[in-house]
């Protein structure tokens, strides 16, 4: 049994890989298009799935590993809560795939399944203690504790509402001064507005950084402040050995992490962690999904 | 093998245990006295031990606890820095108290050694993920995770330096708007001299608020308040079942953790964990180290 199916779904994106460890054979993309409907999108992950499978024999395919972001039940493989993914909730999608394919099926949240990634494979792979964070839409976050993933009650790692500003910016859980109020694509456009009067979009701030424009640089460099000040909090709660960065907002690298870093080192009481990028960027959260089956899913 | 020792010792206050699991059989207490010098206070130590070993059969006696504030060595039973308690760096106590006693003896960092005795005997006893807090001079905490204290690198806990407000309030460590700047004497003192003009001792305010004072009443519900972001912060990241606060400032009670249990459940994106006080208040300490004997001491 060598290889396993991972599928990575997003709010506007669904990756479909056919993976051997952290290899990805073959990757199929697709818009999510939610809009379309539930069957729909069902319809083009089969589709996909199909695809993947045709390559390679069956009885060599371990299973297939779900990403899913929202709130999920990881013992029936069911969708509790995904607001960016309109009309999935209460649907078990282990189940689905299961009859369809004859393949053990598991599920996790998408940030958790990106962090499985990287814990077993990538930036994480050398180390106990390691907290992951994605900076895209909103700001995510999962905790690995002596090697394996930690979920308290069931919700640890909501690490985008840590509250970094007491009476701070409002956030899109309808609370204050939480992270991911301005570390995200909130935040940034929020100081897109600011200095350049306008909201541009993040990868083409991201360009116009690279390229040295000083207005640019700026909006991360405020955005990787607030961020070294949430990563301090992590350090003197968890003293990590590392920090893992993935996610759109984070593919910016230093212009994000390095006034992050500075930041984290002004404020940190215990030694700081390092912190890096996801190593396998957009393809972590598929690897990791494609890990659930090997590792026989989330407890 | 029935008792054990625990020494619990403060920045002002000592206090020593004959134990036997959670039931103090005889207790000594004395103040520190830290400027008579190292050697005048462990003559006190030693007097304390020599004593509560004279009614028991030493054969019986598993060992000694001790805990003790400050960053500490647990291999080497080693205090390595420890402010409130002046000339004691690089100080093996553990080294100390075999030589004389002839007893296996196990140290820990007094927080922690707090927490020990709440998640083995008491308000944590029920629970698999507890994070204990104390509220005192400073802000201590220790995490417990999957039934065992929680360390990370070596110094994870430090809850008392989260970072609740971004450009707030001077904390002691010299950083900028830790929890600790607002909850702890300095926080208290702060208030104090805000809503009464003068500094008033914390007992005083507490007695003032339990007879109905508005004024004594308003000043813990500003600090529960803090109290409450942060703990919604620990909630976020770790998802707890229970929260447990002991310390000087927490005896309080309801007047404290009333106010913080409101801002909580306001500010919590997780379900609210129960945030309840110590069950063995001052006493917390000394029976967590006496603790650290029956279970062979941390790792």
């Amino acid at each position: 049994v060598n290889y396993s199916i991972g599928l990575d779904v997003g709010g506007t994106k669904i990756s479909a890989a056919l993976v051997q460890k952290d290899k990805i054979l073959e990757k199929i993309k697709m818009p999510t298009e939610s809009e379309k409907g539930r069957p729909y999108v069902l319809k083009k992950i089969t589709e996909a799935v199909d695809s993947l499978l045709k390559n390679v024999d069956k009885a060599e395919v371990v299973g297939i590993g779900v990403g899913f972001p929202g709130l999920v039940d990881v013992k029936t493989g069911t969708i509790l809560k995904a607001p960016n993914v309109p009309g999935w909730n209460n649907f078990s999608i282990q189940k689905f795939l299961e009859s369809k394919f004859k393949l053990k099926t598991y599920l996790a949240n998408d940030v958790r399944a990106m962090a499985l990634g990287e814990k077993n494979y990538g930036a994480g792979k050398n180390y106990k203690n390691v907290i992951c964070l994605t900076v895209g839409t909103g700001l995510g976050g999962a905790v690995i504790i002596n090697n394996e993933l930690y979920c308290g009650k069931g919700n640890a790692g909501e690490i985008g509402h840590i509250i970094i500003v007491d009476d701070g910016e409002l956030c899109g859980c309808g609370n204050k001064g939480c992270l991911e109020a301005y570390v995200s694509s909130r935040g940034i456009n929020r100081e897109s507005k600011k200095v350049f009067g306008k909201v541009l979009p993040p990868l083409d701030i991201e360009d116009m950084a690279r390229k040295g424009n000083a207005k640019a640089i700026r909006v991360y460099a405020t955005l990787g402040r607030y961020l070294g000040v949430g990563i301090a909090t992590l350090t003197s709660v968890l003293d990590p050995e590392v920090v893992i960065v993935g996610g759109g907002i984070a593919h910016a690298g230093k212009y994000l992490l390095g006034p992050a870093v500075e930041e984290l080192k002004k404020r940190s009481i215990n030694r700081p962690p390092k912190v890096v990028q996801a190593e396998f960027g957009k393809d972590a959260g598929v690897i990791g999904a494609a890990h659930l089956p090997i590792m026989g899913g989330l407890k």
